[in-house]
C-alpha cells in the first residue's frame, strides 16, 4: 500500500511527432488538443525564448526534499523531460545547476519543477530550461522517500510517465502520449488555418466580420450606439 | 436595464498631449496627477524597455470570452490603447497574436488587460506591448455578450473611454480625458524640478538637508544617536 | 519607549571577506551557513545577471513613507546595501531613481526593499540594484517617523545593522556579522567540492551512486521495478 | 483638477425597495440583475446570518488613513450603508467599535470596507455588520484627504453614491440606483421561479430532465457509457 | 480523442468501511495512510464541526459552467460525495442551495468544490456540507461540456471515482478505494495508539522523554544551555 | 556557529501585568505601544470569542518537522504561550490536539503558529486557542534541528523570549518584555479616554466635531459641496 516506487522503463511517443510538437508552440497545442493539459499561470521559465518539447520522466517528491530527482536521473533518455511534483505544496529550491548538469549528461532537454529553483543565472548560461513556481535557494535534504515514474497531477492536470511535455514561454502544456500524434495532426491542421486568418488580419480584415460575429453579437442583445448618452 | 452595449465613437484627448504623456513615464505622471489612477503592481508588462500612451477603447468582457475583443477593433483608432476589464477574475490567455495582429492592423499602440495573454513570444517580436495580470494560454470563447467604450475599474481605479492610458517597466497610470492637459503640465513641472534635485544628488548633497527633514525628524521625535546601546 | 532612533555608527564586516561573499552567489551561502538567512521567493531582483554584496544599513519605516530612507543617506558608507523594512504591508513604490542616485553617490552599493520599487526602467540603465517585493509606482509621503540602525526582519529573518546582505538573480540572504568569515570558509570549501561533484555529473556519473543514495533508497522502502502494472 | 469633494446630499433608491431587496439575498439578486455587481470573494462578513441592505454613501481614503469615514459619518442618513475604497491596497484595521458606535448613532446599517477592520468581537456584539478585505489591527492617522460620495470602484465594480447594497454571508452586491425598482421584480420572479424548482428536486426529479440538459450534452458530444475503460 | 463521458457506473468501496472512516476524522486517516491525499489549506469547509465520508463520484468541469453537476446527480448513489474539479481555476459559485436540495434527494452526504459555492446560509440550515476554494456568487451558465466520473486532480492529488472523501473542519483527504481498508485499519491502530499517548501526556509526562527524543537532539547538535548569553 | 540551542530559563514579565493585558484586547494594546507588534492579517484564530496573554516561549523551527515543539514543552510555564516560527514558509500542520494535551498539562495558555494546525474541531472542543497562518493535516517529522527560547520573527516582528503575547478575534500582538508595565499604563489610559469618546458618539456628535477635523479638512483642500455636478 502506498509504496514507493522507481519506474525504469516507460512508453514514450515517437521522437519525430515529440519533435514536431516542439516546434509549434503551448497555445497552439493546448488549443489543438481541445484545451486541456494547461499547467497554469504559476508555473513560469526562468528564461526568455526557449521552447521544447518532451517525453515526461515523473517524480513524486516530498517538498524540501531532492532524493527522488536524483533517483529519477538514470532511468531518463535523451529528449526526455523531468517533471517534478510534490507531496505538499513548497518553495524550497532543491533544484541547482549540479543537478541540471547531471541531467544535460543524460540528454534531458529540461525541468518541470513544482517548487523553487535556484542557481537560475547559471542555468541560464548553461542553457538548461526549466519551468517552476518559484524561484528560491532553501535547499532539499535527501531523507524521505517518494516514487519515480508513477502519475502526478501539477495545476490540476494529471500527468503520466510518458505524456510529451510542450514549454516555452506561455507555461507548460501536457500532451497524453496516446494523443501524440492526434494532437500534432490537430495542431498543424490548426496553424494552416491561422495563417490564412492573419493574412486577412494584417489586411485590416475584421474578425467580426470574417468570424460572422456581427450577428451573433446583435442576437444575444449587444447594441450598436454611436454615443453613450 | 444592464444593457451592453458597443459605442462607436468617443471623445479622445489631443493627440500631441498623448504623445508627450507616453514621453514622461508612469511614476511622474501619476504623481503629478495627485497620486492617483496607477492600476496596481499586479498589472505587469510583458516586455521591457517600452513606454508608451494612447487613448482608450474599453472593453467590458466576461471571463474566458473573447468576443467582445473582437468587437472592439473596429471601434479604434490609431493612437489608441484597448483596454479589457472582466466581469469576474480570470486568468484566461483569451489575447493573442491573432488579435494583436488584428490591432496593430488598425493603429492601436498596445493592450491592457486584466486577465492572462498568450503567444508572448510572438507578441515581443512583433513589438506590440501588453500589460496584463497573468500570462496563459487557456482560450476563450466567442459566446457571452458585454460591452465596449463603458466605463470600467480595474485594481480600484475607474477607467472611462477615452481618458489616456500611459504605461511603462512600471506599470499602467491612466489620466483622465479632462485632466490630460493639466496633468502633462504638472508632470513637465515635476520633470524640471527633479533635474535640479537630481543634480545636487549627484553631487552628494543630501535630500535630509535640502528638503529640510532633519528638523522635521527631530520634531517627530527622532533621535540621532552615535550607537545601539 | 518605542523611541525612534537614527544610529550613526554600526559595526560592519571585514570589506575583503564581503567583497568574497559577493562573488560566491547567494544559494552557496545559506547552504554553507547552514540553510538559514534567506529572506524568501517574493523579494525579487528588478534586473538579471547582478550579484552583490555589501554591509546592511537598515531602515524600519512606516508603510507609503520614505523620510527615513532619506535619513539613512547619510549613514551609509561605501560599500554597503540599503535594506528596508516597514510596519506593515505596502505595494507603494516610495523607492525610485532619485533615491538611487543619491545613494550611488554614497557608494551604496544596492537596495533591498520590502515594498514597491518605481522607476524600474531608469534604475536598470543607472546600473544601481534593486530586490523588492513589488514594482509600484505608488509614491511616498515623508511624514512619519522610523529608525535607522536598528534590527528589523523580512520574511521571517532577523537583519541586524552591519549584517553582510548578499543578492543575486536567485535572491537574498542575510550572513550575520560575527559570521561573516566563517560562512566565507565555508562557502568557499562548498565551492571547491562541488567542483569536483559537477566534473563526475558532466561525464555522466549517478548522484545516486557517488552519493551512495541507492541503498537509502531501497532501505527507506523504495523499489526498483521495470514497469509500472 | 483632482479636487477632493465631501457630497452632502445624494440620490437614494426608494426605501421599501431596499429593504425589500435586503430580504432576498445578494446570490438571487445578483442572478436577477444580469451577473453583475459582485465585489468579489475577498470581501468577507465578520459575523454569519446577516443580510442586509442599504443606501451606498461612499468613501475614497487614502490607505492607513480613516479621516474621511469620520467626515462621511454627518452625510448618513438612517437606513445607509458605508462603503469604504482606498487609493491604494492596503491591510490597515482603520475601522473598530468607535466608528461602529458613531454610525449606529446615525442609523447607518453596516459597513463594506476593502481594507481591514478591527474590533471585531466588540462588533459582533454590537451587531454592526461589516464586510472586509481583512480583519486587522494596524491603526489608522488623520491625515490625508479624499473624498465622500464620488463613484468609487471595489473588485472591479463601480459603486455610485445612492446604488444599493446588499450584503450577507455570500458576500456583497451592488444595485444601480436606478435600476433597484427593476432589480426587486426582477429578483421576485426569480424566487418564484426558484420555488417551483426546489419542491421538484426535492421529489427526486433531475434538472437534466426538466432544464432539457440530456440532449444538449449529447449534442456537445458528452457520451453516456456504463463503464470506463 | 479527448472525447467528454458521463460513466454511469463506479466501484465503491464496502459501505461499512466508509462509514467507519468517516468517524475518524481527516488528520488521522492522513497519517495512517503515509501521509498522502490531502486536498490543501485552501479547501475549506463553509460549517463547522461535521466530519462526513464517502464515495467520489467526480466531475471534470469547465469554470463557470455547471452543466455537468447537473448530469451528476443521477450517477450519484446514498452515500456519495460530489467531488468537482476544474479545467481552470475559478471563484465562480456554480454551486447553490437548489442543487444541494438535489443531491440530498437522491442522498448525497456533500460537495467538495475547487471553485466556489453560494447560498452559504442556506446550505449550513439544510445541513449539507461543503467543503470549496471560495464564497461566491457570480453562477455559472450551462453550456460547455465536462465529464463525470473520470480521474480528477485537486490540490496535486489524484482522484478516481469511487475512491473515499474524509473531510471535516481540518479539511478533505482522498483514501484511494482499493486501500480503503487498510487505511481503516491503519487508522484504527493509530488511533488506539495515541490513545495511550495522550493520558500520558495528560498526566504531564514529556514527549522528548517517551519519544526518546533528548539524545536525538544532542546528536543532531542541539545543546541545552540555561540562558542566552 | 549557527549552533542550535535549548535554553532552559527566561525572564518573563510580571505575572499581573502580563494578566492585565489579556484583558484590554490586541487593538487597543497595539495602539497604545505605538502601533508596533501586529503578527499580520494572515495569523488568525481557529476559535471565536476568545481573548488571552501569555509570555512566549519560541521556537525556532524547520518547515514540516515539530521535534524542537515537543523539545520546548518543558521549558514552559504555567501562563505561557507558545510561538512557533519556521524557516521557510509551510502549509505543514505539525501541531495537533495531542501537543495541546501536552502543553496544556503544563499550563501553556495558547498557541501562535507560523505555518498550520490540525486536529481544529478538537482544540476547539479542548479549549486549547490557536493563531495560526493555515489549518492543515500534512503532519511532520522528527528529524531536523532547531532551537528553543532564541529570537524569532513572524510577520515582520521580532519576538523574544519572553515577550507578551496579546491574542483575541483581531490577531496577535507582541509586547517586548521591558516594556510590559509601560504598555500597560498607556493602554489602560487609552480605554479610559476612549470611554468618554464612545459616550459622546453614542448620543451621536460627530467626530469631526469634538476632533476638530473639519478645519483640518478644508485646510488639506476637501471641499463640501451640496451634490456633485
Amino acid at each position: 500500500m502506498n509504496r514507493h516506487v522507481i519506474v525504469r522503463e516507460i512508453e514514450r511517443a515517437d521522437h519525430a511527432v515529440v519533435d514536431r510538437l516542439g516546434e509549434i508552440g503551448t497555445a497552439s497545442v493546448h488549443e489543438a488538443q481541445g484545451r486541456v493539459g494547461f499547467l497554469g499561470v504559476e508555473l513560469t521559465p526562468i528564461q526568455q525564448g526557449t521552447k521544447i518539447a518532451g517525453s515526461a520522466v515523473t517524480v513524486l517528491s516530498h517538498p524540501g526534499d531532492n532524493i527522488m530527482i536524483h533517483a529519477a536521473v538514470e532511468v531518463c533518455r535523451p529528449g526526455d523531460v523531468l517533471v517534478v511534483a510534490y507531496t505538499a505544496p513548497s518553495t524550497h529550491g532543491g533544484f541547482g545547476d549540479l543537478l541540471a548538469t547531471s541531467l544535460m549528461a543524460h540528454g534531458v532537454r529540461g525541468l518541470v519543477n513544482d517548487a523553487g529553483v535556484r542557481d537560475t543565472a547559471d542555468l541560464r548560461e548553461m542553457g538548461f530550461p526549466v519551468w517552476s513556481r518559484h524561484v528560491g535557494i532553501q535547499g532539499a535534504v535527501k531523507s524521505t522517500p517518494g516514487s519515480v515514474n508513477v502519475p502526478v497531477s501539477i495545476g490540476g492536470v494529471i500527468i503520466e510517465p510518458g505524456d510529451v511535455i510542450c514549454a516555452d514561454d506561455d507555461g507548460v502544456v501536457v500532451v497524453p502520449r496516446r494523443q501524440a500524434e492526434w494532437a500534432l495532426e490537430q495542431s498543424e491542421a490548426r496553424l494552416a488555418k491561422e495563417a490564412g486568418t492573419r493574412a486577412k488580419l494584417e489586411a485590416g480584415e475584421l474578425g467580426v466580420d470574417f468570424y460572422g460575429l456581427r450577428d451573433q453579437l446583435i442576437e444575444m442583445g449587444v447594441e450598436y450606439v454611436d454615443r453613450l448618452d
